[in-house]
């Protein structure tokens, strides 16, 4: 598989790169992000935390808006931040709605018309990127946490509680906790899975911890009390009341007076990699 | 005057909003952001720095981008970030390129027709701006440093160096250092300033040096050798000898392989915040 290197920079004395690949999952190219940082090699991999953004976002947004990369070149942990969704796919209507299509993606396979040709970026994220990172940098797949951001922290759970033997740690902000019962996961849920709601519970972080679906270590969550989305699309007590009922290990902060922006991702950001190292690093 | 809040958000345990006013050195409205640490209050000014972002930014740029806001909460200091240029003034070309009009005003008030009805950022910055915000925050405007990048870096340090007794400590990452003698500031002051390079000299740092306009502290520099910039628009070395020939204190630092991104500032914002920090508040 070809990398073509979109822009190449030196950061906190390692190196952040922006790569297109030609997708196979997607059919389609994807540019992602990837920080590397100094002292790793082929014969010393670090490991790697993924990064899952919201709505409306790029491959670029968590990395230069979140205060990170600092946090990862301390660790020594490697960076991968892929796109929201396919881009060019041409599905109608793709681009009329910031919640749907183009930049909501919501990190899954469409399985219905027409979204199913392009839109599938759970096996992207699940297998297609981890594989292709793992060969051209010099990470170790067997230590990969993943953290997300609204959109991308219901990506982060989901991703994780389905494949905990593959994300060995996992935190969110804001998460989407329970996509099938609110507005932005019901719009994008029936248009890219259908009306059958069977299909949404595989999707959905409360349902999966519901039907038994855990994580061996504690899930690290940061939810501001003046989040605009808090009430109608967040519904952080969901996942706090299935996590309760199956014994998974769950820590959830909720801090007075922050919204659903950088701002409050980059007041707390040390602490998810803190996280995320702990587990990783086993320090 | 009246503000007008366009966002407000709760970071890093302080709040960081964005203003607009209507200016009347530019005779528009403009927008800025403003940061205020946890503690601040008008019993208990704090000191306040300055940011200037280079050519095509915004007041949001360099606030959300460069890592700052952390180390102004750590150290207690507010921060102002204003526009790169007027908005809106309607002068005939003004979008045509990056490098003139919108998005590059070079913080100075231009004098020639068309650009002088509205291009007036220099009165903006160094007059209207700071009485603005020391009436409505509790900053101090006795302590006041200015921090800049690119032609950003260039306004830092030529306010700087024409006001010391208004900024208090200056730096800047990746400056224009001679703008009368590269192609972004010919372009620029030709158009603003007209073709007498006489009235160039008074916006330009090298010169302002060589005419024994100093500045009482050390001024701190970042650049980074992989920029792209270097040889053609920035040429650091005007400064160095500007500063060796009239006893300007330089701390001019160069960094292998760092570009003139946001990737290189936010590697070395620390130090910045940490010089500022040590002139303003004296530890």
């Amino acid at each position: 598989m070809t990398l073509t290197t979109a822009s190449k920079h030196v950061c906190c004395g390692g190196e952040l790169g922006f790569y297109t690949v030609q997708s196979e999952a997607l059919g389609l190219p994807t540019t992602f992000g990837v920080f590397i940082p100094e002292g790793a090699s082929k014969d010393k991999p670090v490991p790697v935390l993924y990064l899952l953004a919201g709505l409306t976002c790029t491959q670029d947004t968590f990395l230069i808006k979140s205060n990170i990369v600092r946090f990862a070149a301390k660790h020594g942990i490697a960076l991968v931040a892929c796109d929201t969704s396919p881009r060019g796919a041409n599905v109608p209507g793709e681009t009329d709605s910031w919640d749907l299509g183009v930049g909501a993606g919501f990190y899954l396979d469409a399985t219905q018309t027409p979204w199913r040709a392009h839109y599938r970026m759970g096996t992207f994220i699940s297998e297609e990127l981890p594989k292709l990172v793992a060969s051209q940098f010099p990470v170790d797949l067997t230590r990969q946490g993943i953290c997300g951001h609204s959109m991308g922290g219901h990506g982060a759970l989901v991703h994780a509680l389905r494949s905990p033997e593959k994300w060995k740690s996992v935190s969110a902000f804001a998460p989407i906790v329970h996509p099938a019962a609110v507005p932005w996961g019901e719009k994008a849920f029936t248009a890219y899975l259908g009306p059958d709601k069977a299909a949404w519970a595989q999707h959905d972080a409360t349902l999966l911890l519901k039907a038994g679906h855990t994580h061996p270590t504690t899930i690290l969550v940061d939810q501001g009390d003046g989040d605009q989305f808090l009430e109608r699309e967040l519904q952080p007590w969901h996942l706090e009341e299935a996590a309760k009922a199956v014994g998974q290990k769950l820590t959830l902060r909720r801090h007075a007076g922050y919204d659903h922006s950088y701002w409050f991702i980059q007041t707390f950001i040390e602490d998810h990699m803190n996280h995320h190292a702990k587990i990783l690093k086993g320090v």
